[in-house]
């Protein structure tokens, strides 16, 4: 068994709960390494305390599930079967009933919740997720390698865009330069929706790339990241565009310093809380406080937001093996929009940043 | 009152349904008009027999569902809101109680059903889903003038992929570089993951668009579809770089053949299950019923798979009004695959095809 399964394990124990019902792909992938989306079609790791687990999917997925390196039962299910009956068997021949079940309530749907109910009528259902991001949470090394990959490849993603800036050039051009040069490289899935955004754009919170044309004196934000092997990367850096004026270099130089006063407070032992206050500080400090609307950062690795949430009040103590962005912002509406951001490991030294891209002032003539 | 929200409300009277408490992005969308994906956050329309409706997204959002058209009461909530407590105040506004709410049970998660379920201890609750896609089933003259639209693109794409098509160049290339096209007239989103299959790729039910590179002698076949304003089309053609042999022939022309019929077929008051029965008797008097092993076609519109299904077992009858695909395939391992799939829209007259790039063998040289 995994050490991941067995984590997984120990808490049913230690929570008597006797079955996990796990649905959604990005935890079936974390606890089997089988990863798919199976859209309207049921997918479920089970999980018991001693018991061999079990993983259900459609029957023409049965070879790719074993491939991945999957070696206990797999259901598969044709679309003239009744998988909940196969997976009733599956655990009856497993456990004597069911008093306390673990799902995911925010991602099974109320129908699977009906039929799973009238299987183990006596069961009481919690949640599994909160302890499934508490264990994804914490990278291990080949995870940090794949991110490390992803990385690399958001910030040739920045680099080419940057590239691509021309004067009266649009937002979406240049965006859809960059994503053809990704997938020239292999890339086919971006983390979420790439942003270009140029000049008011990117000074607006509600920004959305389009045909605004970039002009000399703007400031022009990338935010992108690329999947991996299941895994996000996520970059986010504002370079400018001919000269700016002392205003927008003032919002660049507090945003940076918040950034690498962030990084630096990125520690074993701190709290959230803490790492974000950092930098909430510093903008605060030079007068910017209400234009920063939002957390420093995010947890990042199969989902691109994951936990820590790196807000002002949250307690969690940062650890070893965490993987955040930090990604403080400034937004003066009509005047300038700057974000710089990084992926960060933590180390028992403190933060490594694993995206590179040069973080000074890029200025494009 | 719009004309759709005035069905449902009809269909809550006829079924004593209270309230209905509707989530999914696409089911708001077209009862309200407002569209929005908003990921974690909850949206949600609510709708009574009688009384106002009214629509919950996340503050940010007010404004941009104001401009959407929506003139009915908008609850948006921020991230310390309480937004249940601020829904049940709303719908006390407006009745006494809940016995019988509508939810989207395919939709709606465990969390937000068991915060429901609180709000309305003495409810029971129904699914609104089948009625939903009864309802989407039957577009209006504007609808269809947008999947007019997205149609034209989806033949765009194809006439530009197979423009692409050069000795040597892998199905990846091609598909990235219609794609590409695609992304400078507008599109900013496709109906599902494009493919560019070809020669024993395509022969496969399984087969995904990579390095495979594409010689003479092949069928490539193209699957796309193109997103204008929610609205999906769907597109399939097969064309022949080079020539071919008899064999790959013969199995075009009686998909072909069968998809011809099934379009004559298409008209109100015959039955779903007839059409598909009319493509299926072909292709298997042909000899080849065992390479035909999916549905004939499917209903779109905001999804891409919607009402009417296309089985050799639904006895739907078709009406006016419906959209839906016509899309039979022959796919013999190791000689060919072919599938050709147009988009159709149902007159008193009968099928009348949106999607438009020729149906005859194409033959690239």
């Amino acid at each position: 068994m995994s050490q991941r399964l067995n984590k997984l394990q120990t808490w049913m124990k230690e929570n008597e709960i006797e079955v996990s019902f796990l649905t959604s792909s990005e935890n079936v992938f974390y606890l089997s390494g089988y990863f798919t989306d199976p859209h309207e079609r049921l997918l479920a790791l089970v999980v018991f305390q001693d018991e061999e687990p079990f993983l259900v999917c459609p029957s023409m997925e049965v070879h790719d599930a074993k491939r991945s390196g999957w070696d206990h039962e797999i259901i598969g299910y044709s679309d003239i079967d009744h998988p909940w009956e196969m997976i009733l068997a599956s655990i009856n021949k497993r456990i004597n009933g069911v008093n306390k079940a673990a799902i995911e309530k925010e991602h099974m749907n109320v129908e699977r919740y009906e039929q799973l109910s009238q299987l183990f009528p006596k069961a009481s259902f919690v949640s599994a997720e909160e302890k499934l991001r508490l264990l994804r949470m914490i990278k291990d090394a080949k995870e940090i390698k794949i991110i490390e990959e992803a990385c690399a490849l958001a910030d040739y993603a920045v680099e080419f865009g940057t590239s691509e800036i021309k004067e009266g050039k649009t937002e979406l051009e240049v965006l859809n330069a960059l994503e053809y040069a990704l997938k020239q490289k292999g890339v086919t899935e971006m983390s979420f929706s790439t942003m270009v955004l140029t000049g008011a754009n990117a000074a607006s919170p509600h920004g959305n790339p389009g045909e605004t044309k970039i002009k000399k004196g703007d400031l022009v934000l990338f935010d992108l990241g690329v999947v991996v092997d299941r895994y996000c990367s996520d970059i986010t850096r504002t370079v400018a565009y001919g000269d700016i004026n002392d205003k927008q270099k003032e919002i660049y130089d507090t945003v940076l310093k918040a950034q690498l006063a962030a990084i630096e407070a990125s520690k074993p032992g701190t709290s959230a809380a803490e790492v974000d206050l950092t930098a909430r500080r510093i903008i605060s400090d030079a007068g910017y406080g209400e234009f920063f609307p939002h957390r420093l950062g995010h947890g990042l690795g199969i989902s691109v937001h994951e936990y820590p949430s790196l807000t002002e009040t949250n307690q969690l103590i940062i650890e070893e093996g965490m993987v955040y962005t930090i990604e403080p912002g400034i937004y003066v509406p009509g005047v300038a929009g700057v974000r710089i951001e990084d992926d960060v490991f933590i180390t028992s030294d403190g933060a490594k940043i694993i995206t590179k891209f040069p973080k000074e002032l890029q200025i494009i003539k």
